[in-house]
């Protein structure tokens, strides 16, 4: 950020009077553009015992699988956002569950927000962000090629509550959550 | 935003060619100027059958009572900023709980996460946002003088579930979740 985005004058990075952190502050009209952290809300869709992974057609990561996800857009809620792009990247249409998983990824300026997802038939199709869709059992996951640790880990506590029964719909869901740290790769 | 932050000039909201909606593009430059929601994150700060409170000494909703919050920054965790923020307008230390509620408020660009905490100590003081902090007992919280709609929702929640017994540390919190609508005010 070099300019200010409402007179054009330039910015300096300095602590306002009444702040203690540094902020992009214009020269000109003393407005503070603030930056914050950006939610990224996607599911995990499931259609019987099978999960929907998509294979990311766009970088970073291109060629990796991944759970439908991407950035929460004004006026919507995580949850609506959750489903449109379970719908943009994977063509599936799906009865939202309850918030699933909530990852900090500080060193990304993001937070992953999972929603547990039914798919009301087994129809998917590939978005343009995705070379291709598909559902996998547990045991056909491609753990090597998975685009990012937040979906690993995900994935991982899916399938550990799953098998512990209390993913059924009988139980309340308790959110699983992490801070993924900047070493942490797949 | 009417200018370009990287290179000063003029913005124009278009559709960007690989897009759906409209985006804040750089008439030079090309970049596309993303908008997204921002985190509010704050904590129930609880110490024996009490929960703390804030009067804002800010607007808007100067003189209304809060639970803590304010705006997640760059490079913390949700967590984390809750804390911070329960430090920083309470002068209160607390012990950090699970995720407890996530309110989208799409009309005014945010989403509200409140997580359950401890206070370790009966400590707390007004910091430069706060009137004054105060204890409250559930028969004496001032409901007609809460500041937002999600600290009332959120408090009337934590107040159900505590009568129900579901916040004693042995069950499993299960995250309660809705959306604000415009109209709703306090
Ligand atoms: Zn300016
Ligand atoms: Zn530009």
């Amino acid at each position: 950020m070099k300019f200010c985005s409402h007179c054009a004058a330039s910015i300096t990075v300095k602590i306002p009077l009444d702040d203690s952190r540094e902020r992009h502050v214009c020269d000109a009209c003393g407005m503070v553009h603030y930056q914050n952290p950006r939610n990224v809300v996607g599911t995990i869709p499931v259609f019987g015992d099978q999960v929907l992974l998509c294979r990311r057609a766009i970088a970073p990561r291109h060629g990796y699988w991944t759970l439908p996800a991407g950035f929460m857009e004004l006026g919507e809620s995580t949850s609506a956002g959750a489903a449109r792009e379970t719908m943009e990247e994977a063509g599936a249409m799906v009865t939202m569950g309850p918030l699933y998983s909530l990852l900090n990824v500080a060193h990304a300026e993001q937070v992953h927000l999972f929603y547990l997802a039914s798919m009301t038939s087994p129809v998917f199709s590939a978005g343009e962000e995705s070379l291709e869709v598909a559902l996998f059992s547990e045991h056909d996951i491609p753990w090597q090629e998975l685009a990012f640790p937040t979906v690993k880990q995900t994935l991982e506590w899916f399938f550990i509550d799953r098998a512990a029964g209390i993913l059924t719909g009988n139980h309340p869901v308790t959110v699983r959550s992490r801070d993924i740290l900047p070493a942490e790769k797949i």
